[in-house]
């Protein structure tokens, strides 16, 4: 494959180093020099410019959305769009590709940068069964789960609903956790029942934000890496946009984006999501 | 032991049978004449009044609380409140129990009727260590998990706190599911992502609200039985009564109570609260 690989930030240039180590010739493209530079020391193609770098390939991937690229795309080249947008626009500008004769797939990851690092990234693709057949061996060079959720812009709703739902059962634990330890429960014997219990979830299990209960977490290093609170944030405007324009309620997703717009102006935007902890600990 | 058993509800009566099968002898009480018929016809004796019932008891256990019979009861004699109670109440009712030279445990339970029936209940506990190593053989007559959470009002707290997450992640599900479905993936499709990744939860794959995700649950068969969103309505009114009363904030906590409110007052009081679902499906 001769693949154009535009966005080269923290998760873009170990994808793009998976798909060189895989074989594939690579044309990147990236604002930043010095990343760029990464890569090509590692044997892609730098290009000028996102629309140089799409002239000759067979597939482009990108990292910041593909808008910009369509007309300069050639005919019948598949495009896959991995960065985290709004569902409609990922519909709209899907359709807009297919009018110029481009099969798209919005196809956003989960798993981190230590996911893109590791080739074990979870793909979520919104695309036609016959561009999923045609994309997923590439893709799976990248990640280790490459999940066919539907027909375009399908990706993106199961990546923004997913994590909806994982925004408020962080706060949810936040809550739960912070009242039953103001009540005189030992904060490592409520996280253990409430783990057997019908309380049980991945925040709570397996990423807890009280600190002292778990390794291993963010919550046990001062919420230093994991997933920033700023881009939870992000992705809950997607999740509350998209359900403005659906015409759909989200109230407790409403709420939940604004105990993270107050966590982003209380100083944790760079810190891991199950900081939001500490706004409820803080008020004891 | 000679056991008054005071409260014969759809709990109440298959944990005072469990008490008769493992061989106890028991007292009981409840303004209900046939529930209590039910089990004198099993072996038990019927008391005139509640206070009659405690008068020659070694232990009491209540499914109302136990305010009312305190002043009966004989010096030295442990008191079991299996009720589910505001935890501060259930602390200054310990406490007036201590100063008439009674030992008192809150044990609220989970599991429901089938786990009443079947033995499997799940008691969190809240009790001095000695009181706890007393009671506990007897519990485990009528449950299968027997937890020692702490000193007086743990158990109460481990249980209003599990259940305060519980209604939180139960609408979380909904909002992801309607929202996601809304904007065209497949319900059994986006279920199987959340339930591997990080928004899995109890909720999602255990309890599925949607109906057609899974065979033997509430949504399978139009929310009937299961735990009524009344009882989860009170529960959350118990979480909320208790974060004003210890100065915490539950925000997510608070709105759970307003949506489970109107679920209520919309029809689905005595459906199972996984049928706030319907809230949202309602609306498109």
């Amino acid at each position: 494959m001769n693949i154009a690989f535009i966005g080269l930030g923290q998760m873009g240039v170990p994808m793009a180093r998976n798909l060189l180590r895989a074989g594939h010739s690579l044309c990147v493209f990236d604002l930043v020099t010095p990343q760029v530079e990464l890569l090509v020391a590692e044997g892609a193609v730098a290009a000028a410019s996102a629309i140089d770098a799409v002239k000759h390939a067979t597939m482009v991937l990108t990292m910041l959305g593909a808008e910009g690229v369509l007309a300069a795309v050639a005919p019948g080249v598949p495009l896959i769009d991995c960065s985290t947008i709004d569902p409609l626009t990922a519909k709209e500008v899907a359709a807009a590709a297919a009018a110029r004769g481009n099969p798209m797939a919005d196809a956003p990851v989960s798993g981190g940068t230590a996911g893109a690092q590791a080739a074990t990234l979870t793909f979520m693709v919104g695309a036609t069964a016959s561009l999923f057949a045609t994309i997923k061996p590439v893709l799976e060079h990248m990640g280790r789960n490459v999940i066919h959720c539907g027909d375009c812009g399908t990706g993106q709703t199961a990546k923004i609903c997913n994590n909806l739902l994982l925004a408020i059962s962080m706060i949810g634990v936040a809550e739960a956790m912070n009242l039953g330890t103001s009540l005189g429960i030992d904060a490592k014997v409520l996280s253990d029942i409430i783990n057997t219990s019908s309380g049980r979830c991945w925040s709570s299990d397996t990423y807890n934000p009280v600190p002292g209960i778990m390794s291993n977490v963010p919550a046990a290093r001062d919420y230093q890496g994991g997933f920033a609170t700023r881009l939870m944030l992000k992705d809950l405007g997607l999740a509350t946009e998209a359900a403005r324009r659906a015409g759909q309620t989200v109230m407790l997703g409403s709420l939940a984006q604004q105990l993270y717009q107050l966590a982003s102006s209380q100083g944790l935007a760079e810190r891991d999501f199950s900081s939001i902890f500490t706004l409820y600990h803080q008020m004891r």
